[in-house]
């Protein structure tokens, strides 16, 4: 990502970890607004264009979140069966069981966070084992990716004639 | 955004003014491949819900981005005919004209991101002269706002029944 005279001015840093943390959690307080406000049984079944349930985006927002951070902070990114967006096996079954899944990933970001040492974010990783990148251009891409589903929430809302939550408000 | 104390330690940042512009830039790639595979027939017709044409949505990204890098460098944020996005009287009308504005912006963020200074991020404005904010959120605001509207042209060629561009390739 960085070029070494990049790495060297890095003294002259635009976003601390801290910001960025804000910024990701911020994020995810829209997220969760969108998630409460689905109708319960158009969340799991909704689709437009063949394209996945807005249940099924959250799951793999929730995998690479909740999944993520642990790795990041302690190495082992082995999933658990709430986490495994991957094999399509997700336990997760209903809107109350996402919400709950959600706001437990989201206290576990909380506490691991402050681990992430800065120089971390530099540092090429092996995320989910296969993902090869810099720590930081991982987590972007986790936000990133969070952001564009969510997006596709918003349309699935408004062809079901809901009006979605602001995606400006933050708070 | 940052408090006293993380603005302190700054000298421990994880992101530098090259890597946002490159993260931006990286986005806009993406950004544009999404035009240029839209029918120009939906692109300028095509909705979903009530929402915007997707090229109603590329007017508002290009305005944010071409006005505003002006207005960060320059400190004028008054608009052109051809990024006039909220009087919904922009001049553009082809789907060539919005390719071509687009190629304009990108080139004009090349040349204006670097005169940037590194403090600028952490000071507030007045983005269009209305929208007061620490200008690094202000950016991030724009990338933001464009992954999630580009998303959103997302699920209309999937609609349209057309296989958009990987979301994950920057190239």
């Amino acid at each position: 990502m960085e070029t070494q005279q990049e790495l060297n001015a890095l003294s002259n840093g635009i976003m601390t970890s801290g910001s960025l943390f804000n910024h990701w959690q911020g994020h995810r307080r829209v997220t969760r607004r969108l998630i409460e406000i689905f109708p319960e049984e158009q969340l799991f079944e909704f689709s437009i264009g063949g394209m996945r349930s807005f249940a099924d985006m959250v799951k793999e927002i929730s995998g690479l979140s909740g999944i993520g951070m642990r790795g990041l902070v302690t190495g082992d990114w082995t999933s658990t069966p709430e986490l495994d967006y991957r094999s399509g096996k997700s336990v997760v079954s209903t809107k109350a069981e996402l919400l709950c899944l959600w706001d437990e990933i989201t206290v576990e970001i909380d506490s691991l966070w402050p681990q992430i040492p800065y120089q971390r974010f530099h540092e090429v990783i092996q995320a989910f084992v296969e993902y090869e990148g810099y720590t930081l251009d991982i987590i972007l891409y986790w936000i990133d990716n969070e952001v564009h589903h969510r997006a596709q929430g918003y349309v699935y809302l408004r062809a079901l004639g809901i009006e979605p939550p602001a995606f400006w408000n933050r708070d």
